[in-house]
């Protein structure tokens, strides 16, 4: 979906987006009913007064989003909402399906003024490096596209990791200890299928990221949330929860939270770990932002202070590396690796073996270096805009020290999700607080990623924004 | 584990094969016992005379396999099997687990004779050429590895699939029809996890793909076997347990069937998808070995008789062009289409783009069908080898007319998991029946992958084998 961003021109621009989104007010208000049959792309080109490929690719769109279906030649019909949820959807919780499908469609929706998604410009990734990456790789590996890496991840890779974790951080971890998963989500989503079962309780920060709590709900956990904010956890409210709930795990982002950009401080992070350790809670420590930091190197993950196997450490490198290749690591203590590779195999047989090495060879290199420095400055700049042309906004918000996001509060009784609305004509998008909230609350909210966004569409985005207060 | 097999010399080969098993039968017979400490590297290598590599070598595959576990550096322990079935381990059922790690076993031990995985000797693949398409999709999309992919798949590919398939199989599909997944593993995979929850029916072919049982299986499905034989089905049973049972689906491998290399015929094909919509029960045809063929081309894919919704096609080519890529598709129509696309984004938001656009470059063109004609070939003439040097076994096999297995029945009473244990002596692998068998019987069949072996291997593999009976 990131994508369609890039090549949003593709699409046709805002007509593109006009035609969509005044299709999908004639379903929301009934004039056009479930099981309607469509005007054909002809004729309804020729009532809108513009190219046909233009409503041709709104029915791609709206059939993409399960608005409308297609019924052999016959034509374009209009789904009927809702009617997907029961038929045959199995175990899941349509909580956390819908909420999913929310934040897909605001992604796809193309905006001139992106700030929902916390994806970095590819502009600022290092692409021209990579071909000749993979050229070596072709080189040194020639028959790398035919060979299946291992399920447990490549060891070259996992020892490459293995000492860069020793090196960096003091983790001792063996290339045992470690899976390559496709992206930090699949990491999670390992985790959720072994660790998880229905009427568990997962205890997860307020707010969060919004695809954990599918994953959770999907599995059939009971959540229970705990508050974040600038200074880390209330740990009395932590221990308390861990005491009274007994959840199996606790998943956080204390590293540049998603979406608050929070770090929870040195202090707080050994004595979590003991507190896990007490209760029998796992931490899931998910880590995707470690390198993008403003100030100073935030704190040392949990898992330094893990003696017990208490703590599993998610570190993710593609959101700011090479989102292209999806490599993420997984650093565990037995039994439960054992149980990830079973579940790794189960679901896709491995992450492939070239996409791997591309990564090593990349990872391993002084270009890594040298690019994570320009990055922290280029992110650095952009969300320096982005806060000062907030600062007419009234609303507010802790300025990160690392991270892609803000988390904006707009006021008491303010409806992000009304907001949101208003600024979709002006083609702008962002995150509603609601959506990253386990409890589906914190209409107030909004998370707004200056990653994507260039100088200029951050400035004129913002100040677009504020005038839709 | 593929990987394993291709550098095996890396292990150190018999030596270090005969270190791990004897550690293991140590293990085995009590001699130590579960959370001994076991002795140094050291001093193992002192003991039994070998390099301290080898034995290093061996702890660390014993570990992979979760026969030893490693406590800080204190040193190496045995680990209590069955523990780890109890652990935390969820909702996951341990038969399917268990197997699943036999399986997993038989792969990753070294072998000169190699029968056991339904791989294709890199040697047969189209290697070269892979880096000339790599170059080009650099060229082509210099960002493409900046950019996430469309969780559904890359356009431009599954515009080039669905066009395939018009032409192909006059399967009318769109686009927006078609799912990528990083191989077929992950669609069924996602198929299980959309379709199926605790104590819902699943139909499967007996015997059949040992790692569907296994997911199945960890979603908490009950399975029903079904007979498939040299003529396809018994479409009475179909018929009866479809009605009496009422499965949610029938997971099945009509074409070139695992382990078997039966194909259902063509006239069964429409009156199940009959039987199919008549009783709800949804089809789901898992085929990745249909350009496998040596007659002719087998029949069409039973999506081509679907008019309702009721087939799911799972079509592979990663077996047989790129194992590295991991690229399959998934057809099916609305609202299934989209319940996968969401579990997609959950499980790891998209395929690689990256092994998209390789994939698609060489897909379109001329160099796939020259590639296939050459396999086939190659294919036919080591299977042929196989049947030529089995003759003198005395047991029964019907001879395949695609695939990459030969189903090979020992004779009554026979136990092939007997043969198995005296054939790994002489470095020969293969799969046990049982472990096709969603029952966990037909003890007495044995599956022989004639993909990977060369003809030498093949030739002295099999008579080899053949003292052992």
């Amino acid at each position: 979906m990131k994508q369609d961003s890039v090549s949003a021109g593709m699409n046709g621009g805002k007509r593109f987006e006009q035609v969509v989104s005044g299709m999908q007010a004639r379903m929301a208000r009934g004039e056009w009913k479930p099981h309607d049959k469509l005007p054909s792309v002809r004729m309804l080109a020729a009532e809108l007064g513009c190219h046909r490929l233009t409503v041709f690719r709104a029915y791609q769109e709206l059939k993409h989003l399960g608005k409308v279906y297609v019924k052999d030649k016959s034509g374009y019909y209009v789904h009927p909402g809702g009617v997907m949820e029961e038929s045959g959807s199995g175990g899941i919780r349509s909580l956390g399906y819908r909420a999913r499908n929310r934040l897909s469609e605001i992604h796809r929706l193309p905006a001139d003024y992106q700030f929902s998604e916390a994806v970095i410009d590819p502009g600022l990734l290092p692409n021209m490096y990579f071909s000749d990456y993979v050229k070596k790789v072709f080189d040194l590996y020639p028959r790398v596209l035919a060979t299946y890496a291992h399920v447990q991840g490549d060891e070259e890779l996992r020892e490459s990791l293995s000492r860069y974790l020793v090196r960096r951080h003091r983790l001792h971890v063996s290339p045992g200890e470690l899976l390559i998963t496709s992206g930090a989500q699949q990491a999670i989503d390992l985790l959720c299928r072994v660790l998880v079962r229905p009427l568990d309780t997962v205890m997860m920060e307020r707010p969060t990221y919004s695809s954990a709590v599918d994953l959770f709900l999907q599995q059939g956990a009971r959540i229970v949330p705990v508050d974040i904010g600038p200074d880390g956890y209330n740990l009395e409210q932590v221990d308390w929860c861990m005491a009274h709930h007994k959840p199996r795990l606790f998943y956080m982002n204390p590293t540049f939270h998603n979406p608050t950009g929070y770090s929870v401080p040195e202090e707080q992070r050994k004595r979590l770990v003991e507190l896990a350790e007490k209760h029998g809670c796992l931490l899931i420590d998910d880590d995707t932002s470690y390198d993008i930091y403003f100030g100073g190197q935030p704190p040392k993950p949990l898992f330094a202070y893990d003696t017990e196997g208490t703590v599993v450490y998610i570190r993710g490198f593609s959101k700011y590396v090479s989102p292209g290749l999806r490599i993420a690591v997984v650093s565990c203590r037995q039994p439960l690796m054992e149980q990830l590779v079973t579940a790794k195999s189960l679901t896709d047989n491995g992450t492939p073996l070239l996409n791997q090495k591309i990564f090593l060879h990349y990872f391993g290199s002084d270009r890594l270096q040298q690019h994570l420095e320009k990055l922290r400055i280029a992110l650095q700049i952009r969300k320096d805009v982005m806060e000062e042309e907030l600062a007419a906004s009234g609303w507010s918000w802790t300025s990160p020290q690392g991270g892609l996001n803000l988390w904006i509060h707009l006021g008491e009784g303010v409806s992000s999700e009304q907001l949101l609305e208003k600024a979709r004509q002006r083609s702008i998008s962002f995150i509603p607080g609601i959506l990253c909230d386990p409890m589906r609350k914190l209409d107030s909210w909004a998370r707004l990623s200056y990653s994507y966004a260039n100088e200029q569409q951050i400035r004129e985005g913002i100040r677009n924004l504020i005038r839709c207060r």
